[in-house]
């Protein structure tokens, strides 16, 4: 079960003007579920994304990169699960193009207007016929107000649909910002097999808007891990429909931080229910590195706790081997770090310092601390004044099981 | 049940004259089992050595360092099980201190001739008046024949003695090489909660030795991972007693490289026998990467494939689910890799080319491959000359719960 999170009401989700997402069961792995969605963007949307690293990026992602080059308007985003089309070679990227032409052609608009995302076992072919014979259905399905009907049919090993929204005032406008993800394994900063959908009714400037995606993910899907694994087709799309009647908002606008801020909580709250319900979670761990010379020797040794397996089973049995912690920010990779000046806490417990346990250290309390659902580790480096902080989740017998099985 | 290992006879683990070993039972942590080794070094040995690079690294450790830097002559190698006196501070190391004091004082020897040793649970005081308590008993037991008793004495969630031994004739001498070593989980290069000791009955020139060292270590314990994580304490000693009656090997010595390869056998044996003996291992794969630009890409590639927990859960699941492969390939950081120009072998089959799957790639032929217990995954970069070879263990539910029930 998911630590702490449920999946939102249908009405929690604001619908945002200039938008509307529909879906269909189209059998494109197994029967009787939605799996092909379809998000229309109004006329005069702006759209900017973030997609993975991976070197093996799926057809659906460099198409979408090809896509944007053109600087045409993006009408509509594809979507499909049960399927990632990765690691498909030159068949994947023609089946995600014929995909594209489909919907182009059922929209009225040049197949370069339309963003393909595919979600999934990798390495089969695509059924593309399936998913074009779909289109239809997920057309005549557009409603505003389908959020959570699109968050339920891009999931795979979800347990949980997962959506945000947030409502604002900027200079006498109500501004919308409704989102939603998916994800729950391969999950690894830049970014994981992650999907996610954030659309504002504000209008904003393309530079703006890219600004407000950098901002984000940098504090949300960047801050997150399961497993260490960065998958072949994260994608994270920002759109702005611009329909709300604001004057355009550019980064030097007054009310440019207040909506960079609603998003940025908005992907947060969007990153952290993907861990929440990471496969196999039973605990929600926050790793607070402060204290450091960089911000990135922070995220190194944030992420070097968060990946190790041998931390990850240890919050999973409740046990505070704290010793496991030391060991991991030792092996880190922070070349001159002074182990006996930095401090370990678990939840408010002083548990090290001095290079070995802090003197007032009680394993008891330490294992109460354990014991709860939502666990905080902090280190202070005292080295410096930069900070990261990583979310990650433990590691459980479940991990195993739904791993082994995914694809039975 | 380690993957196709087993302990050695104690008759195939050839003494090496002028190495003595004994242990006793000095309840470290648990009763009933032998928990502290002394290794007795005839005058005149040399020795060799490699540790962990973790900047937390235990008492022990940075003793060792401190000893050996003094230059005298090492007498005696002192190994505690039960606790890793690691994460324990300036309390740990004074632990350490006495304990070699109390042998330096039984052997006759100056402190600084010990090598002090210790695994187990981090970060807990090290029970010392226990352990030199027990060091009579363990004088009392020296034997040149009691290898497999040392293995034994060494092992913490080991299910298996590990140890190894060759003789070779080198200019008319038999020259014997023996080593055992110990690990299970924390298993990662440079290094893992490892320890090993190799030792030769040749002569060699401390030059030779810290070269064949380095040789070995980098093809054997260097090359092996679990779980990624590095420990505290890792080390790897190389002891060259002088008593086989040989001219001293050198660097430029025509014996050499047939020495060097002996020894490096034995490192491999040694160190596939830890990976075999992985925490929940029911399979033993090898991951070969060949034509890289360099050793160093290939290493990346072979690790991120080694680590990646979906990897090890479907080869535990024996699920050919091979786009994980592909997926992890990518995610590498080999930045200007072309995934299209790369093949991907499991076992003789390939099953991957041009981005995506090959022609005649038959699942069910992959999933035959999968059924055994020993897999080999190729990667063939088609860019330059350099390999690397890493060997691994899959990912079982049994990892999970020795690792959630370690101290308990």
């Amino acid at each position: 079960m998911p630590v702490n999170y449920v999946a939102p009401d249908a009405e929690s989700l604001h619908p945002v003007k200039g938008i509307r997402l529909g879906a269909t069961e189209a059998h494109v792995r197994k029967p009787n579920r939605k799996d092909v969605l379809v998000v229309e963007l109004a006329a005069g949307s702006k759209v900017a994304a973030v997609f993975t690293q991976n070197r093996f990026c799926a057809a659906p992602v460099i198409l979408c990169k090809e896509h944007l080059a053109h600087g045409h308007e993006i009408r509509a985003l594809l979507v499909n699960t049960g399927n990632a089309n990765a690691g498909t070679g030159e068949e994947g990227l023609r089946h995600a193009r014929e995909s594209c032409e489909a919907l182009a052609g059922l929209m009225g608009c040049a197949p370069e207007q339309i963003l393909p995302f595919s979600t999934g076992v990798i390495m089969e072919p695509l059924p593309v016929e399936r998913i074009i014979a779909g289109l239809p259905a997920s057309i005549e399905d557009l409603q505003a107000h389908h959020w959570l009907r699109a968050a339920e049919t891009i999931m795979t090993t979800d347990i949980v649909a997962k959506g945000a929204s947030r409502q604002i005032r900027l200079s006498g406008n109500t501004v919308t910002i409704t989102g939603i993800s998916k994800g729950s394994g391969m999950i690894h900063p830049n970014m994981a097999t992650m999907l996610g959908y954030i659309a504002t009714d504000a209008a904003v400037s393309q530079q703006a808007l890219d600004s407000i995606i950098d901002h984000a993910v940098n504090r949300s899907f960047n801050c997150i891990t399961v497993d260490g694994d960065t998958s072949t087709n994260d994608s994270l799309i920002l759109i702005a429909s611009g329909q709300c009647g604001n004057a355009e908002i550019d980064v030097t606008s007054e009310d440019y931080a207040a909506l960079r801020d609603a998003v940025t909580a908005v992907a947060i709250e969007l990153a952290q229910a993907i861990v929440r319900d990471g496969e196999g979670a039973t605990k929600f761990m926050t790793i607070q590195v402060e204290g450091g010379r960089d911000r990135a020797e922070c995220r190194k040794i944030g992420y070097a706790i968060a990946h190790s397996p041998l931390i990850k089973t240890a919050f999973f049995a409740s046990d505070p081997n704290l010793g496991r912690i030391l060991a991991a920010i030792g092996y880190a990779g922070v070349e001159d770090l002074d182990v006996s000046a930095l401090k370990l806490y678990l939840g408010d417990q002083l548990v090290a310092e001095h290079g070995g346990r802090a003197a007032g250290y009680v394993e008891a309390q330490a294992a109460a601390v354990m014991q709860a659902a939502e666990i905080t580790v902090r280190v202070e480096l005292n080295r410096g004044d930069a900070a990261a902080t990583v979310w990650t989740c433990d590691f459980s017998y479940d991990y195993v099981k739904i791993n082994a099985d995914y694809r039975s």
